[in-house]
């Protein structure tokens, strides 16, 4: 066990009442690995001013280990397809624990192209995805929109994923904080300014993009902007699969919530202010209407912007932390923390409890990132 | 004098606190007027729940009496130019009372085209302007880019109206409420649901799209969705022209403020509700971008939908209203409340100083809507 004994014979300076796990940050990771900790019955901490503002909250919410699968990234890939077979059980374990819904939906997802050009795009990766054994399926365009008659006439193509789901983020949060706070654990409001600060056998850094200044590794932010429509007269969106398209070249995606919501998104910038520009809502709502021409009834009632704690290979940081003894990361997890959030919080529990890093983690160690020579308390 | 004799003369049932004039509606007709009316000696009060809270707090404020000269709308385009002479010292007075700035700004307007089609649109309005002796001059292209090089190289050709100039219309209504108080207007925050309600000598109906309710006016509402933008790193936008366009077929303006807010607009929808539509914020920015690149860098910092109260002729109802002794309408402004404020407020001062209405007001009497059966008491 990595933190020790029981808390209650915890060192003579600390006494009875320091806790086993501090998390810092309460997104949906942070917050998962806290509850999965208590579940485990260990005393735990929260820090967060804010809970739930990071990039969760402008987050669409699709779990997508298909459609995600990019080229070079075989390794994330896996660990995507993992958490998203673990999101089932995670989604009514949750649902139970909190006694509130997160919008788990398994409509699944479809993948399409308006243009030859566009199509000619996502075919390269569909075969890429296809050879890696992973289910997606080619439609002919009159059973494609058999699937959604909302699409454009002039789409050209698509597929069909339809093991990629979808949860809400937001909702998500809510209940992963009531499920926490029920499970016993604490919230504290207070930033934290330096890990020093933070009293515990096991401190968690789950800061999203805050975690390059408290640990120096290296999460950069990466400013996606979004926009949240609402169904005219408050009914269900005309369509069901999340919608993933190319547009002319802009690639976008569609996430219709029973509610009426449909989220549109995202920018890809590399940019670490939170502003949203004309431009980009303008190059989403050509491509939204482009694809789903209803859509330009609908109302416009969020545009937003978020920064996506990113990583020099696109893959997460979850492990030790080398040469800071007690001290774990999990973050940088990009565009995908929304997907990782139970693999993530099942294996940093795991790591807590049993001392043991299971070896699905090894591709994303901190140590990756830090050069031999800092190693050395490791 | 309409109102009889001083109002502490008052009737004995009313006694001696009865106001002179009750103002329904705050925004800067409803304000323009009760500011004058009290500069003259009247005791004023003002209704509204929402002070500003309608047309104007969505307005982009532009004093277009040329750009806005539309065919068949002789008497209207009239009464816009005498309103607009009556701008500069008007705003200059109103500054000074209440201490504030209105954002009154002479840098003129250029009306411009970006292709041919939407250019030889612009030349059939420029001529019949012209056609009237109103000042639009078009330019040539190069004459065009040397006034603002951030139109864009699309832009196929444009005149200047040198005489058509803007002002803040929420800065307006801010102003005009200290300096409506500071000559001792009285504001009620309640809401007026009958005129039967208001205890005044002479009551003004100046409620905007609630005049119809109030007084059985064809008052309808006409819904403008409106962007407002911000140059980045909060400078001055870059150019400085009220800039009107024709884009693809869509008519649209740019308005720039010192303060680097850009106003873009607007839909002209005959609709009630108030909703930002994605298809209506997609149309603007398209067009807005098309005309002025650089738009696309600005913040897009509030999207917003408001009600015009539009008329069957698209003219201003002002005026006495038939068989409603002591009742005024100062309503229907349509898209022109605020190049329109200081002429209504004038006149209708004089109105009710004098009983005697200007020549000016006579095409715009209420009586043109209402039955000569209905006139009986007037």
């Amino acid at each position: 066990m990595l933190i020790g004994g029981p808390s209650s014979t915890g060192g003579v300076n600390r006494g009875p009442f320091l806790p086993d796990v501090a998390v810092v940050g309460a997104g949906p990771v942070g917050l998962a690995i806290a509850w999965r900790c208590a579940q485990r019955g260990l005393r735990v901490v929260v820090h967060d001013p804010t809970p739930g503002s990071g990039a969760s909250h402008v987050a669409a919410g699709m779990l997508s280990p298909v459609a995600e699968a990019y080229f070079g990234e075989h390794e994330l890939t896996g660990l995507l397809a993992e958490s998203a077979a673990r999101w089932p059980a995670f989604a009514a374990e949750l649902a139970e624990a909190a006694g509130t819904d997160v919008g788990y939906r398994t409509d699944g997802t479809l993948v399409v192209g308006l243009t030859a050009d566009d199509l000619a795009e996502a075919r390269r990766l569909w075969a890429y995805q296809q050879g890696l054994g992973l289910p997606i399926t080619p439609l002919r365009p009159s059973a494609l929109r058999d699937r959604e008659p909302a699409l454009a006439p002039r789409v050209r193509g698509g597929a069909v994923a339809p093991g990629d789901h979808q949860v809400d983020p937001r909702r998500l949060v809510a209940a992963l904080r009531v499920a926490a706070e029920r499970a016993g654990v604490a919230l504290r409001p207070a930033p934290v300014a330096r890990l020093s600060d933070v009293d515990a056998r096991v401190t968690v850094v789950a800061a999203g993009c805050g975690a390059a200044a408290l640990t120096g590794l290296p999460v950069r932010p990466v400013k996606g902007q979004v926009l949240r429509l609402r169904a005219p007269g408050r009914g269900a969106p005309g369509f069901r699969h999340v919608i993933r398209g190319y547009a002319d070249g802009e690639s976008i995606y569609l996430v219709p919530r029973y509610s009426g919501e449909v989220v549109v998104g995202a920018t890809v910038e590399e940019r670490a202010d939170t502003e949203v520009t004309a431009g980009a809502v303008l190059r989403l709502l050509r491509a939204a209407v482009d694809l789903v021409p209803e859509l330009a009834e609908y109302d416009l009632v969020e545009a937003s912007a978020g920064l996506r704690p990113g990583t020099p290979d696109n893959a997460p940081i979850i492990g030790p932390l080398p040469g800071r003894p007690g001290v774990l990361a999990a973050t940088g997890h990009h565009r995908h923390g929304i997907v990782l959030t139970p693999v993530t919080a099942d294996l940093v529990t795991e790591l807590i409890v049993t001392g043991e890093p299971d070896p699905l983690l090894a591709p994303f160690t901190p140590a990756r990132f830090v050069p031999e020579e800092e190693r050395k308390w490791n």
